[in-house]
């Protein structure tokens, strides 16, 4: 089954951590791959780490806005560590996870820092032997084709907009 | 500051446990009161009720669905355990807990088996304090009011739809 967890408001990766506390309490293996997300920042990287049956895989770890000192060549090369892993859990470990979950990919992908059509392929493949959560922004027409179950965040309202500033434990 | 989980998609929850697992990280003291619930049924429950420094309710433990036996009185009165605990929490614990999840809450407000006035002005005390996350379908217009952030899940694609069951680990 594969699952998309898009739009603009919140709760697109709490839903998908959400998502795998579901999974492990049921005894579910789980496998997180995450891009562009600092270590020791989001709080919940700390608890995750420490749970047994989850392998938690984090990939450059900035978010692209801070990378831009960096060519888009050497940035979809960092990418490149975390397709590598993807294709690794279609050939060697496909059957291992009963949920994997792919965080900020659709980030990647709308900035062309890996291939659309590879990804879509590797995705097909995984989705059909496990269920998989792709979470971002924005997702290319052809993910959203495949998917079974998409859920789209909309902000109706958010404290940004009254010049709040991202909360500790709330944001991030 | 209040926060708001609506909509008819999935990841009201889902989100919620997210942002519980996040500010956990943080070594931030969470309570979660949770209406409508069967215990052991839910995968999260399984891992949350080990976690430190989460406190964990769980009130009238079936959806209204199964209580359709009841009358509504019997079912408020079921239901006012919860706003016992919530009352308590306004007067002693305030300042106790960092963030407060009340998950399911918007359906006893739209069932009214819960008085909404009330409801609205405990929150409006709780999230002066704290950070409060209201979970579920519909919301009443004075929460929405009042709320800081608001986000919508919505349903854009659903497996049911097509026939599919709940499934384990992933809906439940």
């Amino acid at each position: 089954m594969l699952i998309l967890n898009i739009g603009d408001g919140k709760g697109k990766t709490t839903a998908s951590i959400g998502q795998i506390i579901r999974s492990l309490g049921h005894g579910f293996k789980v496998c997180l791959i995450q891009l562009f997300k600092n270590n020791n920042f989001y709080g919940e990287q700390n608890i995750l780490l420490k749970l047994e049956n989850l392998d938690f895989f984090s990939f450059v770890k900035k978010h692209p806005y801070y990378l831009r000192g960096i060519s888009s060549e050497e940035l979809a090369n960092l990418c490149d560590s975390a397709m590598r892993k993807l294709r690794e859990l279609t050939i060697v470990d496909s059957k291992k996870y009963d949920l994997i979950v792919l965080d900020e990919f659709n980030v990647a992908l709308r900035d062309k820092l890996i291939n659309e059509n590879e990804f879509v392929a590797l995705i097909e493949k995984l989705s059909w032997e496990s269920n998989v959560v792709v979470t971002g922004r924005g997702s290319p027409q052809a993910l959203i084709d495949m998917a079974d179950l998409v859920t789209e965040m909309k902000e109706i309202k958010h404290p940004y907009k009254n010049g709040v500033r991202a909360q500790k434990g709330i944001e991030y």
